[in-house]
């Protein structure tokens, strides 16, 4: 039960983009620089996020990437869900396989509650602070 | 992020154990079909249960599987850790693999809340109130 990768990455990605001065972008080769990955799993992991409408990229002269939306308006849910897929702690949850037992088994409200549990957390997480506050942990106290 | 298939029937056959009449057990067998899971992978749970001290297997006539403790003393997070592991929702948080950003890392903070708000739901659920629930269930109103 841990996130994947991806996840951890885009985190990593989505904070360096939150903390960039209004009206600048970043190139995926200097995003990759920044957060100690490739090149290529860098690029892989922000056609995710495009694809989920959480970064724009620019062609051109002044291209790269950016947030599609304030930071304030993302939540570190939002990050999560595009790269990894939406919560779901067990199969028995909505949008999992099912279980054919679910209307005698009460493990599955207590799934319910734990998978609320952690959402609520990530949920009210917004990018905007998490920029800020590893903003300010690099400069030091 | 999601419990493997073997801790959600480990969940399943500690509550088909929590709800025997006292001093009763179940052999592999019975458990494999009471759970709808072979005998093969019953038993590798149950061997896995066993190692952690959760259930205990008697030999003989009589033989079988029961708790190892009472009920109200095992909660879903002891199944769940016994044979996933410790929860670790990101290799940053302790007993994963680390990061050298830690100390720059707002985003670790909030991993390490949203894996607490998990756990405190996972330890608060005894057996011996899951198995209740369940057999209240299975009753029907």
């Amino acid at each position: 039960m841990q996130i994947t990768r991806t996840a951890d990455y885009g985190v990593r990605l989505m904070t360096r983009l939150a903390a960039l001065p209004p009206g600048t972008r970043m190139t995926v080769a200097d995003l990759a620089r920044d957060s100690n990955a490739s090149v290529a799993f860098t690029g892989k992991i922000l056609q995710r996020l495009a694809g989920a409408r959480l970064v724009v990229s620019h062609r051109g002269f002044e291209g790269g990437f950016e947030l599609a939306r304030p930071a304030e308006s993302i939540s570190m849910l939002d990050i999560v869900s595009a790269l990894d897929g939406p919560l779901r702690l067990n199969e028995c949850l909505p949008g999992g396989s099912g279980c054919d037992r679910s209307a005698l088994c009460n493990a599955r409200d207590v799934w319910v509650r734990a998978q609320a549990a952690l959402a609520a957390v990530l949920s009210a997480q917004s990018l905007d602070r998490l920029a800020v506050s590893t903003a300010q942990n690099r400069r030091g106290p």
